[in-house]
């Protein structure tokens, strides 16, 4: 009876809705105002199936002369909508389906679109970001202008990240998501692929990702995809550039670009895909109390790659050096700092030092998650001594080498 | 010979100043200029020592009109100058050496001090946090209007939100720091300490952080200590309010206060003490492909606390539902969010009812930092019944229950 329309008699009434995936004993219906309800088995009195009817995509009349993008679906609140309206959970994510809810995308470009995954994006992995990175390079490698990756908005910018240092890539690779699914008034998701839309036609030639710049339906940001954060558990503007402002603003509607920052530019980088991924690295957040006996954990696991999200300047207690000078002799140990926005320097005060000389790598303004990403990145790919001396470096703009916005 | 000032004949030249301690084998010396040199035992040629003059501290004429104000230190950048001038690396922090540092406070207030530690903040524990609240209680206790905490940066709103908790107070608790220090023209210890004394003067009856608001010298604001976080490693202005407004704005250099949101008042609240914490209580920072065996790891370890760091609303993959649903049958597992910012909200998405099947608590709008202090604090003083009901509940302005400011 999955993804089947059908209604229910219970609890005195009568209801309406499509049948969801559930995880526990209970019949989950989705009603069309887009709430819940779950039934027990005794409390349902008669279910009438309807007889399930796929709605014709519309036909669409592409303009021969706009330039062709690809959307790559991976799920998450902006592809919800397709959910509702076709009532299949894993429903195919058609070209015609997207230019159906938002017209105006048929004016931007024509549109190929895939769907990769339907899944909410906390459950996104590592394997997951492999896969999705094959994908992306296959596209380019065709003759898009540029790519459109739609993503669940909890863990995009640790896809980004991961596509960022997988992916040299010549166009724009555009992550795009939405914070309020596309049945509520309040939805974001029509105007952020708009946006991306003109993105991924842009003069950009790197992994970024485009969402709501205000509350205010004005414009998008083009964020650097190692440089963004999500920030907000609700808000539309969520996604916030950290250490370095984002690449520049599209306009809404009118969909013109104002760059804010350096930026790869399109044709700037030639086509690579380097897509092994270690993962076997820890990111860990230290707090006051904390033993370092979970470095030894880890460690005793065959892990040799450690994020530590520190604090201030980047330090942890100095009853962690010891335990950090063992771990460090064949594992990649980076300091992050859980403040998110500066600079890392552990040569100010003596805990940071105790720590650089037991084998400690300050992992300079890198965001916390984009240096665990870098790190699985760098031991998948290269040598423990190689990836010791490409962590301290710029490679994709996840370092921002100049001490300006600091 | 630590403490004591030295001229050190070595690597071709001479060497003067203070011999700090050190945690390897090295001998390192704070030169006048405040940088740290080490040196290896082969490296020393000769050894001066000059003997040591303890500047007598300069004679305060203290107004007696002035209201009374106790300073607690506890170490830090913002005690940092004492070393440097007095050489001794645990000298007493006498109210005399804090006003010949910075004048202005014996227009403000009496001074009482007491150096209860002198630590960098990344090195304070939970045991800590115990001794700082008696002595502030003990402070509270006698005629002074207020109770000035100087405190390291690096985990100054960790040890303002367990005094939160632990302290009721009818009097203002007022945690004061420095990112630079004060041997430094850019120093924002004195302007800091200054705004600290007015407001522990003030209309106050709550623990706060008072810190610098802008990168320039106008005004400090005034932060519930319950929601506050340091968000830059190095600005002067690192410590924001997150959830909330900050109290109010302590104006530069003339001292005036405006308040900005709802506060306890002074008189409001009895003086009490509630000082255990259970220090099994563990924060797990989640992100793409983190195992659940890490709960499993503390549980068996003896830990019945856990504060999640989930994604958006409150997020965590599903593979960690089944392990969640095992150990919250006889523990407290709350759901924060890494956004920071925001509320936690698992009844939108599917993922979020498993986990509020499984147990978990959602921690509202409470920073990730502050619901671990509150869960090492209920479990200490109360049944793990009471700590599931209270941990939902707003005792001290950890959660705003209002949906302003969203």
């Amino acid at each position: 009876m999955l993804g089947k329309r059908v209604k229910i008699k219970a609890k005195g009434r009568i209801f309406e809705g499509i049948v969801m995936p559930s995880f526990t004993d209970k019949l989950v219906l989705k009603l069309d105002n887009g709430y819940n309800v779950g039934f027990r088995d005794y409390e349902i009195l008669e279910v009438y199936e309807e007889e399930f009817k796929s709605p014709l995509p519309p036909k669409v009349e592409w303009k021969e002369e706009l330039p062709n993008v690809k959307v790559i679906s991976t799920g998450g609140t902006i592809a919800s909508k397709v959910d509702y309206r076709t009532g299949a959970v894993t429903s195919q994510f058609s070209a015609e389906e997207i230019v159906s809810d938002i017209p105006e995308l048929a004016e931007i470009c024509k549109i190929d679109a895939t769907l990769l995954y339907n899944i909410l994006s906390e459950n996104m992995k590592p394997e997951n970001w492999i896969e999705l990175a094959r994908e992306v390079y296959k596209s380019l490698k065709k003759d898009y202008e540029g790519v459109i990756v739609t993503h669940g908005t909890d863990t995009m910018h640790y896809s980004s990240a991961a596509l960022s240092f997988m992916l040299s890539t010549p166009k724009p690779v555009v992550f795009v998501g939405a914070q309020r699914s596309s049945d509520r008034p309040s939805s974001d998701a029509a105007m952020n692929m708009i946006c991306a839309a003109h993105a991924a036609l842009s003069d950009l030639g790197e992994v970024v990702v485009v969402m709501h710049g205000t509350t205010s339906d004005d414009f998008c940001y083009i964020h650097r995809g190692v440089k963004v954060r999500k920030n907000h558990t609700s808000r539309r503007d969520a996604f916030q550039s950290v250490n370095y402002p984002p690449l520049g603003k599209v306009i809404y509607p009118d969909g013109k670009i104002e760059w804010l920052a350096e930026r790869f530019r399109r044709g700037e980088r030639e086509l690579k895909l380097k897509d092994k991924l270690e993962k076997k690295v820890v990111l860990i957040k230290f707090f006051p109390g904390l033993s370092p006996e979970i470095l030894d954990f880890y460690y005793d696991k065959g892990y040799r790659g450690f994020v530590i999200e520190g604090t201030g300047l980047g330090h942890v207690s100095t009853d962690w050096v010891e335990t950090i000078k063992r771990i460090a002799e064949d594992s990649l140990v980076v300091m992050t700092s859980q403040c998110l926005w500066g600079r890392v320097c552990d040569r100010v005060y003596d805990t940071g030092r105790y720590l650089l000389q037991a084998g400690v790598i300050e992992g300079e303004d890198m965001l916390p998650e984009v240096a665990l990403v870098k790190v699985m990145w760098l031991l998948g790919n290269y040598s423990l001594e190689e990836a010791k001396e490409l962590v301290k470096k710029n490679l994709v703009g996840e370092i921002n080498e100049s001490l300006q916005f600091y």
